[in-house]
């Protein structure tokens, strides 16, 4: 009998992290830990006085991968046969953007005695929004001088990026900007950390972070020229020559652990680390990414993730939020689109409708109980899913939510089954946009809680997109993708390809649409498309005068059907 | 000291008639009683099979009337001074179109062995809705053949209008059809029948009634042509000359009490009384409509009603229900337009997001405390008042609701201010349409329980319509008006014209718009006729692809404010 193998992916979340040790034969999961980020609400420092504000504090980052790695190893030795040396690799990813301030040796500025408890030298969330004024004039800078650096971001650069973030920290607290000998992205400060490497000249940093966030991209020789960067701020072009001019993807080695984090969690030292990656990018390799399959990761929002044969010369999809080579599976180019909100838009409408006192999960169980009597057409209501402003096609934060077709009868559960649908053409949109790009999609992969829970919501899926929807088999998909870079590293697979035919899969229930309710959903997403592009495209102009006589039209087909 | 003098004015609600006894001299009311109707639910025969089936038994409005004035002349009684004799006239008005089939004695079939309990052979109640194929058939038919008949009501024939109901029974019921030698409104009905009145060759009839409702006009020779009718069923042609050729304003005497009826309710035989008319008419006249005011009669839906003077020859108004000289004050062009829902629509709303279990008016005033704490634009809100279509201007029941720029946080007390200033945007479009018709609006006196109770409901329409709102000295207004005509009919007051400025008055409480709010609705405005025009006018595409940002740039400044 052949020696069992094993690697450990660590996921860090938004407000947590968690360890996944599992077999690299099969990805079946030995052990799980998870460890909630002890500073501020929830692991987020937040600031009253400014709603936009959402740091974190590095030290967690330390602390959580030896608290939840150890925790997998203690519980793992509890199985028969299982030894810490039969652990060959590990794997890491994180939220991003979000980057923090180092010293000279890669220490976070958090973390010195000098800036303890400074919000702005403590990492910065993906979802803090406090650059939008320098986001904005980062794309305005871009497009006044012809630069091509937004090619591969959708054409607009975001507040919840590494530029951004840096410069608003210059321009708010130039002290902290001032100490900061370099900035790491927390995807690349983790794995250097367990493994030594901290130094900023010579840490391993990710593709997938540089490219999607920082862009970074070798046919315009890596981060945006020192003349660009002047243009916003000479400082900043000053602060690139002491960044990075390469990033790897992660089916390369950062490092092996060293001798007394390796002691810490239980470990023998030297157990090589992956180079990091976003979650959702390592969610999608964990939920078994090919060519043809879009992985939908369905959280608050949703990431909807592809890859293309890097043969794909000229590859342009306009309107996704990037197209960066290796940043998914490392002989493809990464394709990321989105959905600003998804759960987020049903948990609002719960607490808006529910009036029973129910919150949460159960006032979305009892709307969707409601929902799923209904047929698609009946109700007579079409939404919009802008509620957080839309990602991916139209790359518009300032695009809001609509609803159309209310009577004096719509009931909450009607309201409810539209906002899914909304979110459903919201996904067929990206969808679209893919195939009329020249990136065919033949089915799509669902990861994530409300995924698993809600059939409601992936029938609702099948039939809108007309395609099969598959459930990933594990429900800790980012955490199995870098477990299968944590088994690349450690040679237990040759290939990324290959570790993930064997370790990841989908769920035997596969809900494939029906051809009765995709016809209704084709004539509601022509409704839908009639919207979306007069409200959220620049001159187009659709008529509209006949949408609600349309969506009365089909209410009556729906309702004596 | 003068003997004083009274009248009595009967109002037949939806689902009650109330009697108001009142001093001649300056309206103060002595005496009020209201009689719920006795049949059906909550005086409603309704068909669990069709919920457009709305009928009245027409024993109801006989026995309303002597329970109601019986009882008003028994509590006047008990005050110091009355005397019976005291009463100069009574005055009626009815819900409408609400037409009943009578015998060659003008007795209802519904009140006869034969057809009792007979669904068709009731009263078919103003909001019956089972016409509507009739009524479609109606417009089609006269738009076909080029007949004037519905340039008076909007260019729409209505499901709840007199000719659209006696065709449906034709075709549904017709045994009910042939048995009935003639059909009569209510509001001619019951004056006739306490008058002695009632064969149908004598019957008065109203003019409110008939030119709103019937296309009757002296223009056209009275009531549509035969050929029209047979163009429809050569059954209504036949029918056409058993109605009638004459009908006349309410300061017109019908009759005089008979004797039977004198005795039941405790008055002299022979007391004048007034020629019927439909509610929200005689509810104008009860205001103090005068040209110049419009008066504003706020329930569910609203009823929107000005006069114009005689002599305004050629007066078009397009878009609202009707335009009929005399059918409100006798020397003046009747104007009326209305909105589909205002009152439904914030009852709907209330039940639908008020989580605590309450619902009806404490529901609404939860919302309304929320939403009054609220400044204009500060949720970046929009909606459209269509929930149950749009009588004036857009005369298109097939339309439906809309709103825009929702959020994830998004209140329920948002969304309620925003379905307030819809309706608010609502009421100013027709104020604009009569304004630009010719007919200048000054001020607006509002009637209805909303109204009096909502201070709230009053400052945004106040400050949206930007005009000086008023609200009704008297809460029964309808009934006010009634006896203001029955203190006509009696001889007290020489004009109605006189009559009004003697008993009516409104409220020493104005509501004045805000110069600042009134600005903020105005750009408010211009985004709610983008949208009105854009989903509501055949063939105008007005560019929407900027709403979104200018909700949220009114949202900023009204936040920043």
């Amino acid at each position: 009998m052949k020696t069992k193998r094993y690697a450990i992916g660590v996921d860090y979340g938004t407000n947590s992290c968690r360890a996944l040790l599992v077999d690299v034969a099969d990805g079946s999961e030995l052990a799980m830990h998870v460890f909630p980020y002890p500073t501020g609400e929830a692991g987020i420092i937040l600031d009253c006085r400014d709603p936009n504000l959402a740091r974190q504090h590095p030290g967690d980052y330390i602390e959580g991968f030896l608290a939840c790695v150890a925790a997998v190893v203690r519980q793992a030795r509890k199985i028969r046969g299982f030894s810490p040396d039969q652990v060959v690799g590990i794997g890491i990813d994180t939220t991003g953007s979000t980057p923090l301030p180092v010293d000279a040796k890669g220490w976070p500025l958090a973390m010195t005695k000098r800036f303890a408890g400074n919000p702005a030298a403590q990492a910065w969330l993906w979802k803090d929004h406090t650059s939008h004024a320098e986001a904005a004039a980062i794309t305005a800078h871009a497009r006044k001088i012809g630069a091509p650096y937004l090619a591969k971001c959708g054409g607009v650069y975001s507040s919840e990026w590494f530029w951004s973030k840096i410069w608003h920290c210059l321009n708010t607290a130039p002290d902290v900007f001032h100490a900061a000998h370099a900035w790491v992205e927390a995807c690349d400060f983790v794995p250097a950390y367990v493994t030594g490497k901290l130094s900023p000249a010579s840490m391993p940093r990710s593709i997938c972070a540089a490219g999607h966030k920082a862009m970074f991209a070798t046919q315009w020789g890596g981060l945006p020229s020192e003349k660009f960067l002047r243009g916003l701020d000479p400082k900043l072009a000053a602060l690139r020559g002491r960044l990075y001019d390469r990033a790897v993807p992660s089916d390369q080695v950062a490092g092996f652990l060293i001798e007394d984090v390796a002691r810490r969690v239980g470990l023998p030292q030297g157990v090589p680390v992956a180079v990091g990656a976003f979650d959702a990018h390592h969610g999608a390799v964990g939920a078994g990414i090919r060519p043809g399959a879009l992985v939908k990761i369905i959280g608050t929002s949703t990431c909807d993730m592809m890859v293309a044969p890097a043969t794909a010369k000229g590859l342009d999809v306009s309107g996704i939020c990037g197209l960066v080579p290796g940043s998914i599976l490392p002989d493809m180019i990464g394709l990321e689109a989105g959905q600003s909100a998804v759960g987020d838009i049903f948990l609002w409408c719960a607490n808006l409708l529910c009036p029973e006192g129910r919150s949460g999960g159960k006032a979305i169980a009892c709307l969707t109980r409601e929902a799923a009597a209904l047929t698609p057409g009946a109700s007579g209501l079409m939404a919009l899913d802008w509620n957080n402003g839309n990602r991916t096609i139209l790359v518009d934060p300032m695009l809001s939510g609509l609803l159309i077709g209310q009577t004096l009868h719509t009931t909450r559960g009607e309201i409810f089954r539209a906002l899914v649908e909304a979110t459903a053409f919201g996904a067929r949109t990206i969808i679209q946009r893919f195939v009329e790009s020249g990136v065919p999609v033949k089915e799509v992969v669902n990861c994530g809680g409300i995924a698993e829970k809600s059939p409601f919501l992936m029938h609702v899926y099948a039939d809108v997109c007309n395609l099969p929807m598959r459930i990933s088999r594990s429900s800790q998909t980012c955490a199995l993708g870098a477990a299968i870079f944590g088994a690349v590293a450690g040679g237990s697979h040759r290939t990324v390809a290959a570790a993930q035919r064997a370790m990841t899969g989908t769920k035997a229930l596969v809900y494939r649409p029906d051809r009765a309710r995709a016809r209704t959903y084709s004539e509601l997403y022509a409704i839908y498309r009639d919207l979306h592009d007069a409200f959220g495209k620049t001159g187009q102009h659709p008529p509209l005068d006949d949408i609600m006589k349309r969506l009365i039209a089909i209410r009556t087909q729906a309702r004596s059907g």
